[in-house]
Parts: structure tokens; C-alpha cells; sequence
């Protein structure tokens, strides 16, 4: 450190209203004191994706050596699930995890930063993001938000959900009330579904009384806490709508530039961390847990061929439809169509063939 | 920060001969100037994999507002590229960056930190080494060697390599000279084919020649600046020896022991970023050197089922003798093998039922 930049950092610490320091040392670097709360939009009880939150909170005060403190909260804690975008834009709070698509009925435009029906792979996202262009869209994006986003989790490709009752054609789409939201519902209802929005504790017991027929809700492990299979057994796959789910960190912008630069890269490595190991920790958990649930109950199938054709026709329209509409999901969904098209080519190649191989042996135990 | 951790650091600061401290301050981080050196196995003009070191070292040297600086020097530099992780076990240098199968001449169980034939997708290998206990066991195996070892990239699933002749039959094998090293070689063998050690710079002459008949390097975009397919044009898929390969940053444990804590942290969380980072990056590079390889002329095909699942079966054939003869293998691959079976149970499911419709959909540019 030079002398410039020593003097520099003295007065950030000072700054901060703890420091009184005389020395010459080169070697010590000055960190101001910040606390900041997250607010998440999960509950506890979704430990992987609340994790995620909490190490990458954890992180960030590691590498500051506590001097950069992120105090996480649960979903309601302080903000409510649904609302955490608006509090980090106004500034009621400095940051949150959320899942971006909650925002998709302000904006359809933040399902790129979460995902997309037909979109990317986790890999390709990851691709897109850190190298395709996908973050520098985002950024402008959500500058009108006054938030600067960083990618922190992936769930993978989730499970298509439950229904009471077997699903072999597009027809029995039809009138089907199904727990579904966002751009997922949208396409459904082309369908012929009718989408219903209800929060997670009372899937089980709409789906008991009949008062919905299915529900879409995560993949194997957070699925199993719900026990839909008792109710609902006819679990599908895949979720077309989420090939993959990227959370993020988002963070208000004028708290962002009041940063230090390296609190700011504190903040882009622990997000980056997060990224990668809250997608190995599905990939770790959601394979025990659906051998459970089919021990329990449930009826593993895919979604025949004709409803996966049926749905990738109605998804192009209303993203045709919606880029019709929204000039901020316009920019950001050509040159999007374009990267997934060219990854999935590639993605056709070399991983699939193995995939295809490899994924269907009797391998045993 | 207490007074007594205040007072641990500043001996610490005090330690590496730069501190000189009077002060009443809790907000100062005392962080040691250290200064370590980096051999990478890669050349620069692997500009993925290299950079992926270079971009760790960057990383260490910001979280730690450059008191903790890496150099990283390309193969050959101060060390040979295949003799990286002895100079890191002896403390010739501090730490470097390789793909540790490149030791599997002197322990096959180097393969599990990287890649072993019919093994682990990027995801499965990143799940098993989170949390599936892969670290845990790699470290138990690295203690021998006094080195601590952090997964940093991934390749993802390379390309089954360059052949002068289409190669459509097992029977193809017999007697084929090609340059393919360790764990891949030693199957090869079993289906009758000759493999070659030759330098990557030699390749291209060797097949021009014919002093060799095949070759295998990594995947499109590093394959490209060897301009193999303009001597031998037909290019296979998949390399089923290395379904993905994790490179690492080797540390000597001494040199490790050594740091503060939070200098160890940020060695995890940097090598954590460039693990993602790195596979994003060839995520995003291979799909358009592919389209550029094949107007050049390479002919993509996919190896036969036949060929797969006679490599298959020497495959397993080949780890069960690796297994019987060397219980540092043994050790690792029997819950090794129990995690790759069930991985590729669960992600036969959601994952590949969305690739197979996505991947192989006529989606135009």
C-alpha cells in the first residue's frame, strides 16, 4: 500500500468514528465498520436457498474480518417475502435474496435474472451472466431500480409438480387449478390451466380439500418438508418454466457506491461463492430426498412429448408477446434468444451425448 | 474486534517485519504482507485454464487490498508443467495451479480431484466435493503429500478428440496410435489402441505425418488454435474420460498453516469463484469455436453405442483393478462410485428430460 492510499483508507476508518491512529506501518489496512441487513424472501425452513443467504452474510464478515457485518432475516422478520425488492430500492434496507421473477407482475424483465420458461440451464446461465453479456444487461436494467444485482444461487432444474390426478395430455390442462405463478402461469393459461396464487403453507390442504388440483412448488428436497405426495401423488417433470433458478443478492445502489472497492469485491466474490455451492448443495440433497418421496409414494413421470411441444409453442408466444409489449424485456430477451439458442447447440454435443449415456445406466448402488 | 484479536493481529502485522502501531483503534485490520509464487501446469495460450490462475491471484490480491500477493508464472516459467506439484509438496514454491490427474503416474487416486473415465459431470463433481465428502477424502489423501488442494475450474466435458480415419467400430481401435494420457490410456489400451505421450506444441505435425492416428486435447475453443481438423478432420464426442475436469490450486500445508485465518478464506473463496468462473467462461467460448471449427471442416460425429459401451465396460474393468491394487483408489472410489450413481439416478430426471426437448429444438440464431 502507498503512502496515498494508507492516508486514503485512515480516513475511511475514521470515517466510520472508531479510529484514532498514529503509525507508520505500510502493512495495516484500514476497514470501516458497516453493518447491513438482508432481508430474504425465504422462510428457515427453506434451508438451502435461506442458507445460501446466510453464508454468503457469513462470508462477507470473514473476509472483512468482521468489520463488514450483513445481519440475515428471514422472510417477515423485517420485510415481507414479496416485498424486499421495493424496500432495497427505496433504501429501508441495504440488501436482500431474493428470487427476481417475484417482481415479473412489475416487471417481466426480472425473470432473466431468475428464470425464464424454455430459458437457460443453470450452466448456461452461469455462462450468460459472467461472460454472454447477461450481467451488463441486468445492470441497466436495474439501474431505474437504483439496485445493483449479484447472481447468488441456483436450485437447478426444478420438478414440473403435483397433481391429484394423472396428466397425459394437453387437454387435461384444461380447467385444471393449478398453485402456479408468474411467467409459468401465463403460459399455462394458454393451456387452458387456471393459475392460483397461494402461499406455501396452504398447498397441502387446498390440495386435500380439492380446492386446487396441482401445484408447482421447488425440486425433491423442499418439496419432500411439504409433503404434497399424500395428497397430490403425480409428480412430473421437468419444470419447463424454471430449467433453472438464479437467485441474487440485490443491493441498493447509493449504499453500493458508498462502499470501499474492496467491500465491493467482498460482496462480488461470497455472491459468486454462494452461486456455485448453493446449486451443489441441491445437487447434493435432491437426489436422497426424491428416493424418499417415491418411498413415500410418488408417482415419478414425464410430461409426455405433446405437452412439452404444446408448451414451448405457447411459452414463444407470450414471450413474443411480451417483448411486443415491454420495451425493457425486448432488450434484454433478443440478444438472451440468441445466447440460449447458440448454448444449447453446444450443449447438445459433447454433454449430452455423455449425459444420455452415462445418466440412464443401471449403475446400481 | 476485541481487544485481545486486536492485539493477536497487530502481532501479526508486527511479525512480517512492517508494523509499527500506536493506537486505540478496533477498526484496523493488521493484514501480514505475503508474498507467494503460483506455477501453473498451462501455457498462456490456454487462455482459459491459465487465465482461470491469474484470475485467482488478481482475486487474493484485492480481498486483501494487495498485502497478499500471488504471482503467477505460466508452465515452464520456474517450474515444468508436470512437475508443479512436487515443487509445491517440497516448498519450492508455495502454491500452483493444475489439473492433478496430470499425477496420476504417481497415484491413480489423483484422478478423483479432476477426472476419472465414465466419472462425474461439473455439477455432480462440484456436489460431491461440497458437500458429498469429495473434499474431505482429497484432503485426507493430500495430507501425504503436505499439500492442501482447492477445486479451481472446470472444463466441463471435452471433446473425444481428432482422427485421421472415421473411427464407427470398436474394431477401429486396433492398433490406433493415439496421444492420450493416463487414466484414458490405460482404457484404451483394453480396446487395442496404442496410446502416445506428445506435447501438445507436437500434435499437429505427429497426424500430419501419421506417426500418429488420433489425438485428444481439451474441447472446441483450445482445440481450435491447434488446427488439428485441418489434418485430421473427423472430431468425436464424447470424451466419456473426462465427462468434466477440475482443475486446483495445490498449497503447500505448511505455507498454509501459516496464514491467518481470513488469508485462508480468501484462498477458498477466490478458488470458489474461479471454479464457477471458469466453466461459465468455456460455457461461453465453446459453442462459437465450434461453429468456426466445423466451417473450417471438422466432421462432428458421436461415438457409437457400440464403442461406448465397450469403453464402458473397460472402464469399470479398470478401476476395479486400480482399486484392488491401491487402497489409497480404494479408499476414494467406493463412496466416490456410490455418489456418482446416485447423481446420475437423480439427474436422469428433470435435468436431462429439459435438455433432451431443449437441447436438440431447431431454435435458429
Amino acid at each position: 500500500m502507498d503512502r496515498r492510499n494508507f492516508l486514503k483508507n485512515v480516513g475511511i476508518g475514521a470515517a466510520a468514528g472508531t479510529a484514532t491512529l498514529i503509525t507508520s506501518a505500510p502493512a495495516i489496512a484500514a476497514t470501516p465498520k458497516i453493518k447491513w441487513r438482508l432481508a430474504s424472501s425465504f422462510p428457515k425452513t427453506l434451508d438451502t436457498v435461506y442458507g445460501g443467504g446466510e453464508d454468503f452474510c457469513k462470508r462477507v464478515s470473514e473476509l472483512s474480518e468482521g468489520n463488514f457485518e450483513i445481519r440475515s432475516f428471514a422472510a417477515g422478520e423485517i420485510v415481507p417475502a414479496l416485498q424486499v425488492m421495493d424496500a432495497v430500492k427505496d433504501g429501508t434496507i441495504e440488501c436482500c435474496h431474493t428470487a427476481p421473477y417475484y417482481f415479473f407482475g412489475k416487471n417481466e424483465a426480472f425473470a432473466f435474472d431468475c428464470s425464464v420458461p424454455f430459458g437457460m440451464t443453470a450452466r448456461a446461465q452461469n455462462a450468460w451472466m459472467y461472460y454472454g453479456g447477461g450481467q451488463k444487461l441486468l445492470a441497466d436494467f436495474y439501474a431505474q431500480y437504483n439496485i445493483v444485482a449479484l447472481a447468488a444461487g441456483n436450485s437447478g432444474c426444478q420438478m414440473g409438480g403435483w397433481y391429484r390426478k394423472p396428466i397425459k395430455t394437453v387437454a387435461d390442462f384444461k380447467g385444471l387449478k393449478m398453485r402456479v405463478g408468474g411467467f409459468a402461469g401465463r403460459v399455462l393459461e394458454k393451456l387452458g390451466a387456471v393459475p392460483q396464487q397461494i402461499p406455501a403453507g396452504d398447498i397441502y390442504a387446498a390440495l386435500e380439500k380439492g380446492t386446487i388440483d396441482a401445484a408447482e412448488w421447488i425440486g425433491p428436497h423442499d418439496d419432500e418438508k411439504l409433503g404434497l405426495y399424500k395428497v397430490a401423488p403425480n409428480y412430473y417433470f421437468p419444470a419447463w418454466w424454471e430449467p433453472s433458478t438464479q437467485f441474487s443478492v440485490m443491493i441498493n445502489k447509493k449504499e453500493w457506491d458508498k462502499l470501499p472497492k474492496n467491500y465491493q469485491q467482498i460482496l462480488e466474490v461470497a455472491a459468486a461463492e454462494t452461486n456455485v455451492r448453493m446449486l451443489a448443495e441441491y445437487d447434493f440433497r435432491n437426489p436422497t430426498a426424491l428416493a424418499k418421496l417415491q418411498k413415500g409414494g410418488a408417482k415419478l413421470s414425464a410430461f409426455s412429448n405433446e405437452i412439452m411441444e404444446a408448451s414451448f409453442k405457447a411459452t414463444n408466444e407470450v414471450l413474443e408477446e411480451t417483448a411486443a409489449k415491454n420495451p425493457d424485456f425486448k432488450k434484454i430477451y433478443e440478444p438472451w434468444r440468441q445466447f440460449r439458442n447458440l448454448e444449447f447447440q453446444w450443449f447438445n454435443v459433447t454433454e449430452q451425448a455423455y449425459a444420455k449415456f452415462a445418466f440412464s445406466k443401471k449403475l446400481g448402488k
